[in-house]
Formats: C-alpha cells, sequence, structure tokens
C-alpha cells in the first residue's frame, strides 16, 4: 500500500514510517518541521538527537533495506499538497500535520491563531487533496480523547443513538474540549464529518488518548531513528514529563488534586492502531471513529507508578502537587468505550513496572541532555488582559 | 450603550447599524467591503443601490441627527480590531463579519479556504480583543439554524439535557450542517463556547433561520438607506431570490422537490432580536443561545406564497422544480423550538400576503437593475475532480 504521512518528523509521524516502511509498504513522509521550530522558540527541545528527515530515511534505509521518501513543505499550501497526492498516487494518508500542544495553544492570541489557522487549513486541504486527486484514498487522521472533555456520562466511540421526546436520531458523541489545541480537533471532526457527508470519502478518525514511551523496535537499531522526545510542560505528555523529572531527580509535578483521569496508551500501541486503521480501511461515505487508548488512570496514580518503579531502580523520587496551571475538573466521573480497534485486532501493552523500568533506563543514557528549567508549568489556562505577560 | 459592529456594510448589518442609532446607541461600524467584493467577483451584486459606508453614514445623520460612525478595516487583522475595541470602549459587540454564503463556500477550495479562515479567524479575534480589552463587553454572534442541520428529533434551543445508561449531563445541541460555510457555524460555537468557560465571556448566539426583506422603518427615509440586497443564486436566501423572480418574470426556481423546511424572519424581526439580545444581555460564563426565526414554511410554501401576492398585484408567476444543487434531505421531519426571544418580548411579524405585497412592490422600482442571468443556480454541492470547473 502506499501511504504518505504527513507531519512525519513528529513523536508518532516518524515511528509509524519506519513501521510501515518495515511492513514493506511504500511510504513517504511530509513535514515542514513546525512543531520542531515552535519547540526551539519555546525551550522546549527533544531529549534525543532526532537529525533531519533525510539522514534518518538514509540510516534506515542502511540499516534495514526499506526506503522512506521524504518531502519537505507545508500543508497549509493547498497547491503543494495537491501535486504530492496527485504525483504519489497514495492509498492510505495518515494526517499527523497539527500543531500538538495545549499549553502551546493557550499562551497568547499569536499562538491560538496559529493553531487554529494551522490545525483546520491542514485538515481542510487533505480533504481537498483527496477529494481532487485521489477520491479513493483512505484518510486517517488523529484526533484526541480530549474532544469529549469529561462528561458526566459514559463516552461512547464517536457516535451516541438519542431518543429524545420519542423520536431517535444518530448523532457525533457530544464534545467539549479542555483546550484550544482540543477545541481545534473538535472543529477537525466538525468538517470531515461535513466533507464525509458531501464527497463520500473513507475517514478513519481516531480519537487517542495521551501516549508514553520512547522506543520503537525499529527505533531500536539506532540512536538516531528515535522519535522526537518531548519532556517540558508545553510540548511533553505526563508521563513522559514524570519519566524524565524522575531521572533528574526532580519532584513530580502533578497538577492540581491529581484525580484528572484520562486514557493513556504505549507509542507501540499507536503504531498497531494506525496501521490497523489503515489496513482494515473505513468504507466510502464512512466517518469511522475509534477510542484509541490502553488503560485509564489518574495523574496521582501514574505519578506513584514512575516513583515504584523508579525506587527498583534505586532512584528516589518525591511527588510535588503543584497549582493546577489549566483549567479542568480535578475530580470527575471518566468511562470511555473501547471496542473497535480491539475488534480489528488490538492487542495493548499496559504500562507494567518493566516498561516504566526500561523507559527509565533509555532516559538514563540521556541525562546529561535534559533541561532542568522546562519542567515546571510555564503557560497557564485563562485569559490574558492586554499588557500581561503569560 | 457603546455598540461595535463588525460587517456593518451587510444586509443585517447596515439595517442594525440605524435601528441601534435611532434608539439613541452610540454606534461604530467596521467593514472591509468583503461580501461587497466577492458578490462583484461572482457576478452577484446588490439590487438596490448601496452608498459607500460614509456616505451612508453622513445621509443618516442629516436625516435623523444619529451619528454612526465608520470605520474601514479587516476583523482578521488581529492588531486591527484589538486597538479598536481598546479606543472604542464598546459595551456590546455584534459579530457579522462573515463570509455569509453557503454556495459560495462549495464552489471551490479556494472559496472553502476563505470561508474556513475568515469566519474563524474573525470570531477567534473577537474573542480575544473583548478578553483582552473590554472583558464586560457582551458579544453577539450570528448563527445560523442551519447550524442543527434537519434532526429527526426536536431542535432544542441550543442545549440539550442527555440521560444515557442512567447518568445525565447537558450538553450543545447535536450539530451537523449543509455547507461549509454552515460548518463554520458550528465550529464558531465551539470556539465561543470553550472561551465562555476559559474566561467568563458574556456571549449570545443566535441561530437564525434565513432571512426576507429590503425595508426597515430607518431604510425607508432614503433609498440610499436600503441594505444591501441579494436575489441571485450565491449571495440571496430563497424568498428574496423568489421575489425578484417574479418581479423579472422568470418562474421561481425551487430545488428539488421543494419539500425541506426551514424556520425564516422578516428582517425587522431580526432587528428587533439582536437588539432584545443587547439590551437584556446574557450573564458572565453565559453562552446564551436563542433560535431566531418566526414561522416555518417548505420551499414550495413560499413560492406559492409568492405566487399568490403577485396574483393580487396582477403578475403571472409560474413554479419551475429545478435539480436540487445542493446534497439536502428533501422530505424531513423539522420541529425547531423558539422560547428564549419570546420570553425577552420578541413579537414577530409573520409573512402575509400584504408583506409581500409590499416587497414586490419595492422590487418593481428596481426592476431595470434586475440581471436576469443570476437566478439559477451556479453551484452545485459534490466533489470536483481535479481540472472540472464549477
Amino acid at each position: 500500500m502506499k501511504v504518505l504521512i504527513l507531519g512525519g518528523d513528529g513523536y508518532l509521524g516518524w515511528p509509524t514510517a519506519m513501521h510501515l516502511a518495515a511492513r514493506k509498504h511504500e511510504v513517504m513522509v511530509v513535514d515542514n518541521y513546525l512543531r520542531r521550530t515552535l519547540a526551539f522558540q519555546t525551550r522546549s527541545e527533544s531529549l534525543l538527537p532526532n537529525p533531519n528527515l533525510e539522514q534518518r530515511a538514509d540510516l534506515f534505509e542502511k540499516k534495514t533495506g526499506h526506503k522512506i521518501d521524504v518531502c519537505i513543505g507545508d500543508i497549509t499550501d493547498y497547491e503543494f499538497l495537491r501535486t504530492l497526492v496527485a504525483d504519489f498516487c497514495p492509498d492510505g494518508l495518515v494526517h499527523y500535520a497539527e500543531q500538538p500542544s495545549a499549553p502551546y495553544s493557550m499562551r497568547g492570541h499569536g499562538e491560538a491563531a496559529l493553531t487554529l489557522k494551522n490545525n483546520l487549513m491542514t485538515t481542510l486541504n487533505v480533504v481537498w487533496a483527496v477529494m481532487q486527486e485521489r477520491p479513493g484514498c483512505q484518510i486517517v487522521k488523529l484526533g484526541t480523547m480530549g474532544e469529549y472533555g469529561t462528561p458526566n456520562i459514559d463516552i461512547e466511540e464517536g457516535w451516541i443513538d438519542l431518543e429524545h421526546k420519542g423520536r431517535k436520531d444518530r448523532f457525533l458523541f457530544p464534545r467539549q474540549a479542555g483546550s484550544l489545541y482540543h477545541t481545534t480537533k473538535i472543529m477537525d471532526t466538525d468538517l470531515l464529518w461535513f466533507y464525509v457527508r458531501m464527497a463520500n470519502l473513507r475517514v478513519t478518525d481516531l480519537m487517542q488518548g495521551p501516549v508514553y514511551g520512547l522506543t520503537t523496535p525499529e527505533a531500536e537499531l539506532d540512536n538516531e531513528l528515535m522519535p522526537s522526545f518531548h519532556y517540558d510542560d508545553i510540548f511533553g505528555t505526563v508521563i513522559n514529563r514524570f519519566l524524565v523529572q524522575a531521572v533528574a531527580g526532580i519532584p513530580l509535578t502533578v497538577y492540581g488534586k491529581g484525580d484528572q483521569v484520562r486514557g493513556y496508551l504505549n507509542l507501540n500501541d499507536t503504531l498497531q492502531c494506525v496501521t490497523l486503521a489503515l489496513e482494515e480501511p473505513a468504507q466510502a461515505g464512512d466517518l469511522r471513529i475509534f477510542n484509541q487508548f490502553t488503560e485509564t488512570f489518574t495523574v496521582n496514580e501514574l505519578a506513584e507508578r514512575v516513583v515504584c518503579a523508579a525506587q527498583r531502580l534505586d532512584i528516589q523520587v518525591a511527588i510535588s502537587h503543584v497549582s493546577n496551571p489549566r483549567k479542568e475538573a480535578e475530580d470527575h466521573y471518566y468511562n470511555p468505550m473501547r471496542h473497535g480497534l480491539v475488534e480489528l485486532g488490538f492487542k495493548p501493552q499496559k504500562l507494567t513496572d518493566e516498561v516504566v523500568m526500561d523507559m527509565l533506563r533509555t532516559i538514563e543514557q540521556y541525562k546529561a541532555r535534559i533541561d532542568t528549567c522546562i519542567v515546571q508549568p510555564r503557560v497557564t489556562w485563562g485569559c490574558h488582559r492586554s499588557g500581561e505577560l503569560n
């Protein structure tokens, strides 16, 4: 299968490219290094050395014999993407090309505008390029469990059947997110759902929870093949941040009470799910939505898991409850469903002590590269009066 | 009250400005003439002569003694809007500054991108300018009944209480629109709902049905004060299009079966509703949503009403069922609620024969200006393969 991966430099994009190439798919990655630029601008660089895409593709080919094509460009430029789709003729397109940080999107007007414009325009362009040049190509889009927020009812998989005053209909499950970034993902779903109905597209929208981990079988071939791994408060997800804090001897920063529950998954589970979505495609005219996570935890539980596993490696770690920089419920009901991917064959990998210890050991090799100034919250949610700095 | 009207050149914007100024509010209108430019580019000009805003404001002041301030600029330019809000210090802001045509948004990629970018960025900038410079200012935003689509259940006013598997919560009423333009209004609601929760904004989101009519008490003072009135297939709403077709002796173009139901209202009712929303403001932290329409009709009923009223003026009119250029249900359940504005005192004006005859008489004065080439559908919904022209 020919697969075009947009956002191929990212935490998920590059490991996905290697994984699909190793499965003998013909892969092209596209990126303009936007996340890398924003991370550099906000002092939030990746822990691991990540050479440019051409260098990594060369190295990967040398190690495995599998080729990954690289194209550098901006998906918000429609003619660039349209031409690429027309020339490459993909059977599947994985759309990761979005500004991925919730705190970044809450930093100020400029960051909000960039996030909104980038994420919506990339999705619109993906839809149009496929519609105009390759209508049979399936789109696999990364959404987020954060689209649902934390409702007081069970979270179904994308859709809900409603009975209201004696009549019935089926709707997108209600969405209400906790950051502007997450809100752009809601809008992406609105956009995909509209064009699926208009143009019979084949779309899988993956509502993914926060991902953790830094190795995959392909990444282990060479440390220069490792993913972009952020551990700061802006681009780092919570487990990855805790792991680096543990190694650096910094107390784990739990935001607020720490009873916030989310559904988490291993980076390898992401690869498995995206591959399943591609290899078992959605039908034409179907917006197929899967909830993509392995286990739910409170933030406190995550912190305790990291503390325990660290102790087994003789690393002593403290937990620090810091004032919550976000506006979010800290004590809430959370019961999301997860059937679709399991029915396709998803075999999830749990967050065991061994998994945590493995990650800690890998991070220890890069201990000298940790910037200890960037693990405390630097962005607070809320309105910024003119003249205030955030 | 100081009121800033964004999109003050529009079909609703200019009459709103005159109406509020006549009620002794201090009014400033802002526009960059985007809709005028797009209408010109698509051969869809207004039937009525509409001088520029400065000329109309001068004329209005001469006729009434009421001043309307005019500022020409682009709301997608954040610094322009922020400075304006900081300098004018509005108590209320009416946001009409959006690309308002569904067919325009479906014409091609460029038009879709312009609509998405313009409508979302204006809304984001409105939120941020108010948040940063005037947090107490209430925002009155024009949404559309089209956000709801045509669900098989009763359409509640903005929100729905759900009971699911024995648990309860309250959500935005499900939304699924029939054009990209309408989808941008769904996204506007997503955006407003997010920032209302984050920053305690005061927002009224008006889910308005299609508007008809071309005079208001203030517009009748001089024909150069009349609103921008479109009757073509791209910028004209259905009743206005039928009225002009009747006067021009062209059969009324009913799209498809004509059993599509929508909720309609008179231009004067829009002014009444927007004024009520401003003068009875939403609370801080409240996203108040009203369904804003007066009566529901099928398209066939509207066509018959126009035919009957025209006959009373000795104008013979035929009805022509043309192939539906849109993808929409032509036979569907439709039962929208409408309580909130009535509770605030809204006294709707019905579409009587007399109202239709009055409109026909006014249009007859401009008969020579009708461009009979622009009343048939020129834009079809659906996917456009590369190389196809729409």
